[in-house]
């Protein structure tokens, strides 16, 4: 496995190895591996002959008074597990060589990125749409590997890449759980034992939705459910907890056969987010 | 010649001919084509083995009131010239083929789109920004050619691919003119016969500019009288005529080696903008 943190050279050896008729498959991530992104490095092994992971912690993705600082780097770790997953190649840039000290151009995808994450965290997708054309343009992706944990990030990407005509397929891959549920996340290394406890409301509250929702509850009450479950948990700050449709975020209160459930909350210090493909009885 | 309107089309066969080692220039327009965006074919074809232009009226780089619908549209003339200065392929998007319904994703450089053509045209270059990334990834060029004469659109463009990792080459091609000076433009074909006469001060007074340089005339002394000239002309009216630094167009008040002119005015009602490139005698 290569390691490469120029990016002019991670371009150029890909663009030769895409000439020579590599299909590449590209799994950009922030480092801090676990099981859900390596999922993801074994989902792009299996479906390209190159497999290309990105790690960079980037600083436009996180807001003032965000764990930018501390947001855990692992890179020795890491490495190794990209090499055990399959990974060919893993692009390690640093700050400077991705944003020179005259940087100003951004890409901004203007609806998807307004309502659950893009409201809490108004300049968050900006950064990513702009780091994930970047890396695009690097890593000359034939696919790209995101996780559904970020259910609106994917969601997102898929736009940009449709809207600006990037020609990547973007394959998004199922969320990874511990046994007890909980999604796996990098953040949930800043958690407490009591409050790793606390977080397993998330999960709760999105299983019991699922069950609702077969159960024909409608999705206006599956929502006060869920927000009432998180709300109720002590130590646990409710952000948001919403049923919308699968493909525009907009809330789903009319009948439908499927829709996504999505929370967001504070446990302690740390922000945790989740989500739940839900399934209801057709309407006969 | 083959002429495409297909984005899809487009791209599969050029990423196809990438991989067969084909290079590929590609000259962006908006058709009306005049001898100036022949020259950036010419010059595609000597630098790349599979030479494409694109012509397509792109909405979204006009403000409102500008001339959008009455922008000449000539595409049988505009593909014969094409074939005669040597393109192998012509692509031609119709509007919501480029533009899906849901389009909601936007490239911005925020700097060097603040003075000159973006302060007078305020949402102008993030349509530009936008057409020219989608056209980037439909068409991946290894090179694109671009003219002088729209002088801050070819250094955002410059900024853009830099600071998002394009793998594209930009060259900029020679303003070309008619031999009375007029920089050839596809809005010479508003001008009336008067108009068009009047429209020859933007030249002198570039030219004049130049002169003055090379006279050892302060920055600041030749834009007031780039400005005096301009202003002075019965029937054009003034929209700026500064002295600015090549890279950052910054306005140039200093001693300096060489900068840009650039000048914008109407005539009538039609908009012309010209520049040239100054060379002062050096400091001893």
């Amino acid at each position: 496995m290569q390691v490469i943190s120029s990016p002019e050279q991670v371009q150029s050896f890909l663009l030769r190895q895409k000439q020579n008729g590599q299909t590449i498959g590209v799994v950009p991530t922030m480092g801090a591996l676990h099981q859900g992104h390596l999922s993801l490095v074994q989902r792009a092994r299996q479906e390209s002959t190159l497999v290309v992971a990105t790690i960079f912690v980037n600083p436009t993705q996180f807001g003032p008074g965000e764990d930018f600082e501390q947001y855990p780097r692992t890179l020795q770790d890491d490495l190794q597990q990209c090499e055990q997953a399959g990974a060919d190649l893993v692009f390690t840039p640093k700050t400077d060589e991705m944003y020179g000290a005259d940087a100003q151009t951004f890409v901004r995808v203007t609806e998807l990125t307004q309502r659950l994450e893009g409201a809490h965290r108004p300049t968050h997708f900006e950064g990513v749409t702009t780091i994930v054309a970047k890396l695009f343009n690097i890593t000359v992706p034939t696919i790209a590997c995101f996780g559904q944990k970020d259910y609106q990030q994917q969601l997102i990407i898929r736009q940009m890449v449709k809207d600006l005509n990037f020609g990547v397929k973007i394959v998004t891959c199922p969320i990874i759980r511990e046994a007890d549920g909980l999604a796996l996340s990098s953040r949930n290394r800043y958690l407490s034992e009591t409050e790793r406890n606390r977080a397993l409301v998330l999960n709760r509250a999105l299983r019991n939705a699922g069950q609702q929702a077969e159960g024909g509850v409608s999705p206006a009450q599956i929502a006060v459910e869920m927000q009432r479950r998180i709300h109720d948990e002590e130590g646990v700050e409710l952000e948001y907890a919403v049923v919308a449709d699968e493909r525009t975020l907009q809330p789903v209160c009319e009948d439908t056969d499927s829709a996504v459930a999505l929370v967001a909350a504070r446990v302690g210090k740390t922000r945790l987010i989740d989500n739940a493909i839900l399934r209801f009885p057709s309407t006969p």
